[in-house]
């Protein structure tokens, strides 16, 4: 079942999303605002009463013809199971629904799995100006020196 | 001169925020995201082509009659001067123009100055569930244990 995240959920998705993500300290990128401010476009799967899987998502405010997905979450042990593509699927009719015309997002250099599947999705990478690793990506595009893969989709 | 807060600013901002801050590690909390997505309601005073101060905020998309302060940095050799009164000023009209009702933002307890700036703009406290170092506030608000301080005003 796919329903809007609300801010309830924000106490129990912190306290597991860096395991979800292997040990990587994730947390910090989650700030509860994401889960009070941007409910329209932000998606949990529920099942057997716990959330499995997440999307926080906005439209963009600087050009409303854009939306942009900030963070994603399955839980271990329901990956393979397409929850990734039923969350995606449900942001983009909900966005394309509000009058966006293309999605953005960011992943990390090493995140392969991540970058396997926005590409899968529909997912190009664009403003190209680095190889990461292999990965064509943007250096230096977060904080001091870190470097990121940027996504685009048309819808 | 206060003009809207630009991607091109991210740079130079975060790599003096943390000093701005007094040391404390306040960059991972403004990624590139606020710079890109909420450039209507995000402001930079320049002055001799340097930001000596800047606000990010957005238009909450749960409650569009709610706004939000999410970050707000001065110099510190520009404080005292009024700065972070015009920026919040011109946050205040602009939401305002955009039909919002409240703002809110959020502080920490240990941020005495913060608390004493955000009462003389007229915020008050809200959802007080706990006492921090004499502080009301609300206990476990981050992550996981994190107390905040939580602000609104009604415009």
């Amino acid at each position: 079942m796919i329903r809007h995240l609300e801010e309830r959920d924000y106490n129990s998705i912190i306290s597991v999303i860096d395991e979800w993500w292997g040990g990587r300290e994730m947390s910090h990128l989650l700030p509860r605002i994401f889960f009070v401010h941007f409910r329209p476009t932000s998606f949990a799967v529920e099942e057997s009463g716990r959330v499995i899987g997440f999307l926080a998502g906005f439209v963009s405010q600087t050009d409303p013809q854009q939306a942009y997905i900030h963070f994603v979450g399955i839980h271990p042990e329901h990956r393979k199971r397409g929850l990734g593509r039923r969350l995606y699927t449900h942001f983009f009719d909900t966005v394309g629904g509000l009058g966006c015309k293309i999605v953005r997002c960011i992943t990390s250099p090493v995140n392969k799995n991540s970058i396997a599947f926005h590409t899968r999705m529909g997912f190009k990478i664009e403003h190209v100006a680095g190889d990461c690793d292999g990965v064509p990506c943007t250096p230096n595009y977060e904080l001091n020196g870190e470097n990121r893969v940027l996504f685009v989709k048309v819808l």
